[in-house]
């Protein structure tokens, strides 16, 4: 199911162009390299559009939001829009202060996304207009569980729909959804938590997956799910086997990914079509 | 002594508001996860007031400061302050350039803060007006030792008075002290001063029990204090035995930090109170 | 031949003023200490000449620029001149571009330069005033190998005359020239590439080397090249040895920088003087 997916990723590394927080830069720009990328960070409004015209996908992630950025990813946006190249959203902290809330929907209203990606208090923020974030996390009353998982989906479903975007929600369960289907992808772990960045991360690795898979952007972001979700699984058995921490997570987290081959996401991946 | 402390962090997890530098921000975000809080960095004037609101601490840290984020920091800290949130300064580099010591005048005249942490120099910078600090470390000939240790008690306590803050200086020996009553603290090992950003660390761990133990900062802080120290010892152990360097005492670093609990600290805790 | 070199930053530890990118200034800041320097990161126009004031080098990197920090970087660099301190710049992803491409020649004329370092295809767009940059990574077509190393050899020679600065030009084959001799490094590995900031952790233990040894710029430059592409073979081996991925790989490199000292750089180092 994503051979070719990942195949597509080593043949032909794809470019990534991130724009994006400086709490976690340095780790997505790691875990670009590590799934077999390579990025440019570069937000600077007066190279953003040349600097996505040699990239094949761009990332846009609203951590640490400035004036600055904001008009830097707008103009890029733009212009991968007219270049035809997959844009991928992490609205973090969305709901958490309006100016997060209001630029989510500014760049909504100005860039055509291919894929957004957050938990679910900041996806519902973008389907409501309003939301209950907690901080830069998830909610916890918001959380996607056995009871309403089919209501989940649903949402999802008419969300992508509504923005033209693969909806992922990420958290206990995840869910990757365009209009029409849904799958449920039930790997990671509670640690993943534990650190910052899981999120933004798997962000640019959906990045990474959709420029080298331009034309199959739900089976890319939903291979790149699993995968960091299964990097999470097997991260968290090295740590339990050297009683290491949370930083030591962090690390294997990554060294997972640079080690990620199709027999191990084969062998690892809890996937179910709905 | 520090069970309610800790019980406190972890039954009741704080939300630590943090406008720091861009070096060690990553660093700073796993540290207050793996002492038990939940970070948010946000530094855009645009949205702190909001965000702060919703939080239990601010930490404010000039390492990387510049106009921008100086007047989001006093926003910040007043918005703090009216809310009855406690506040934290780092002041990095007082007294290696006019910029950071006026800005730290600024923050102090403009700010009521709860705990100001900083090495020997900074703190002497902040009582005299002006410093020695040797680029953002501390001036050798500052250091607290045998000798100097009850005049550096006596002027810690009156820079508690003076600035209605609880005064934290760390390096080889600690102090922490309010106006009355302070804690020498001997936990640490030479290491932490080989890798960037254990000061910072400190100070957003501060902020997260000061932020679960707003009643209770004098031993908040030095909870703190002493369970950093007891992770670099223990982190320099692990380093030992696998003749390992500076970058994996980092991970052990805040690894440690993720595995501690009362039962590590009781044992580890070098603690006296003059 | 090297010794003199470490003697001088272990007697008398070298403080480095680094004006960088946010993407990897953690593992810049961390590179500077583990290679025995102190960093001090800062690049507000307010404070960039006081701070190089009080330092012993300079290092511009252009990762992430913006208009506030090029006009600091320009401001420290003349400062630098003026004092004179060794001034290091790392043109990142020059050629990728105009921003990048401008801003550097901007740099080139307003600074004098001690040493440029960068990869190959950085390298030529300084001399050619565009450039092939694959994003930030080297064009695989511009590579040093066994064919062109005489007329690289020249090339760097020839441009060392032209900007009055050392030329490091890094890859699988790195070529350290002044306008009259170089030398040819052999050291490194290709897991190097698979990590974001081994060029800029590089430039900064240049900065470290050359403060330490203002004097002796070829054989500090040299020792530095030599001594992070050692590190990256000693890190690969505790990979393998590990079964371990690149987020080990980016912790055993500054590790092993840590550990260095002369004997093992003598017993390692891959030299030839051209």
């Amino acid at each position: 199911m994503f051979k070719k997916i990942l195949e597509n990723v080593s043949n032909c590394p794809p470019l990534v162009h991130c724009i994006t927080n400086y709490v976690t830069v340095n780790d997505c720009a790691n875990s670009v390299l590590a799934c077999g990328g390579a990025p440019i960070m570069a937000d600077d409004i007066n190279e953003v559009e040349e600097i996505i015209s040699i990239c094949n996908a761009l990332v846009i992630n609203i951590g640490t939001l400035n004036e600055r950025t904001v008009a830097a990813m707008i103009m890029a946006g733009k212009k991968a829009n007219r270049l035809g190249r997959p844009v991928i959203l992490d609205p973090v902290g969305a709901g958490a202060s309006s100016l997060r809330t209001n630029t989510v929907f500014k760049l909504l209203n100005e860039v055509q996304f291919s894929v957004i990606r957050g938990n679910v208090s900041e996806i519902k923020t973008i389907d409501q207009g309003s939301g209950t974030t907690k901080g830069v996390d998830a909610d916890i009353s918001d959380a996607v569980n056995k009871d309403n998982l089919d209501q989940m989906i649903a949402f999802a479903k008419a969300l992508s729909e509504k923005t033209g975007a693969i909806i992922a929600i990420t958290g206990a369960i995840d869910i990757v959804a365009d209009h029409q289907k849904a799958l449920v992808i039930r790997n990671g772990h509670p640690m993943m938590s534990r650190i910052t960045g899981t999120g933004c991360m798997l962000t640019t690795v959906i990045g990474s997956y959709c420029g080298a898979n331009p034309e199959q952007l739900l089976l890319a972001t939903s291979a790149a799910v699993s995968c960091m979700g299964l990097c999470g699984e097997l991260a968290f058995e090295k740590v339990q086997s050297q009683e290491a921490g949370t930083a030591s997570f962090r690390a294997f987290l990554i060294d997972a990914m640079s080690l990620m081959n199709i027999e191990t996401l084969k062998g690892g991946m809890k996937l179910e079509t709905r």
